[in-house]
């Protein structure tokens, strides 16, 4: 049993919804994984449930342990929907990074290489003072490590302006595609040039504020970068 | 009444979900401007309802003109949906690129530059053999441009393992924020750094399949990259 408990409390327990109907090689419930690229990313997209219809909205999100932080004006409509529905709003998150193109022989086995972590859960309303700044915190600290002690924290009116919900990491799966193209073994002599182009990410020169006072240097965290 | 005209044909007509509550500045309906982010883009995020939940999920797409193409297997979930729902699937589709970080004095204004463009409408499958072809060239192109015409077309078996649907360009709008921090007048002599830490996009050296046949070359298509 000993194994058992091990094994659960490194991985997210699959559901109904977890569990997808094809490329089950793909998924992966491990927490390790699903933090990692959780923490890789900038943006997630937030979908929830409007009259009926989905809708999918880019937004910036932060992770405290196994909760997830959004935020925004306490007037958006997902913020003000997760106040307004008991017990909160359904919604799932995903994250999303594309690491390659993958060229096959055939149109048909062209993909790409990803990884991708996907959410389900109720989001709720943030209330405790303390969390929220936590949150907060959270969400600039994702933008820039270590940035949140070098700003101004939120005053009163900026926090009375500021919807955070929390979404826990419960019903979460990862998803991933790695290696070459896998065409058909009848299709492997085709004269068609079949492999990966990988995608690569990184930082441009950082861009200083044009109103930026006298004498303030670039600080060390963004030099490394 | 020429220039209105003039000017419904270049912009989509906003509707009650395509204008913001907050932040209207940032939006956009041109179409250029939504055809090149959308072209930008390697994977868009698909919205769609299940059960009365939110399912948010990462996948290719294509566009030809004033439509967007999505595809997958004949059984995963959407593309079943949409054959079984009439007439057709609520989805939202949506795909985001990240330009940069924002960094303002103030934790408040942190914020990343980013082009977004979020499509709202009814995803239908497409079952014309014709429509269902050019649709999946345009997939095909979308990750390469000129790819399909180098690459072995898909066969019979592989059409009736592979579900189209559509999405038609017509409720849909442009977000985006460019451009330095926005502090508060007070906080501009603050010590902290203000600027913006540019997101750079490229690729890495093509990586050929390890069972590539003997002979083949880079096309120059990839070379240029």
């Amino acid at each position: 049993m000993q194994g058992t408990t091990e094994t659960e409390a490194a991985a997210y327990t699959p559901t109904d919804r977890t569990v997808p109907t094809r490329s089950m090689d793909r998924s992966s419930y491990d927490k390790e994984l699903v933090h990692a690229i959780l923490d890789e990313g900038y943006v997630c997209h937030l979908g929830f449930v409007r009259d009926g219809a989905p809708v999918v909205l880019p937004t910036l999100y932060g992770r405290v342990g196994e909760r997830l932080y959004v935020h925004g004006s306490t007037g958006s409509r997902p913020l003000r929907m997760s106040g307004e529905t008991d017990p909160g709003l359904p919604v799932c998150l995903t994250v999303t990074h594309v690491d390659g193109l993958v060229l096959a022989r055939s149109a048909f086995h062209h993909s790409i290489n990803y990884r991708s972590v996907v959410v389900h859960g109720i989001a709720r309303q943030v209330t405790d003072p303390e969390e929220r700044r936590m949150a907060l915190d959270a969400l600039v600290n994702h933008v820039v490590p270590g940035r949140a002690a070098d700003s101004r924290p939120a005053n009163k009116k900026e926090l009375a302006a500021t919807a955070v919900i929390r979404l826990d990491l419960d019903e979460v799966s990862a998803k991933l595609r790695t290696g070459d193209a896998n065409d058909d073994p009848e299709d492997l002599a085709l004269p068609h040039w079949a492999g990966v182009l990988p995608l690569q990410k990184g930082y441009g020169a950082p861009v200083p504020n044009a109103d930026l006072a006298p004498g303030v240097e670039l600080p060390d965290y963004l030099k490394a970068r």
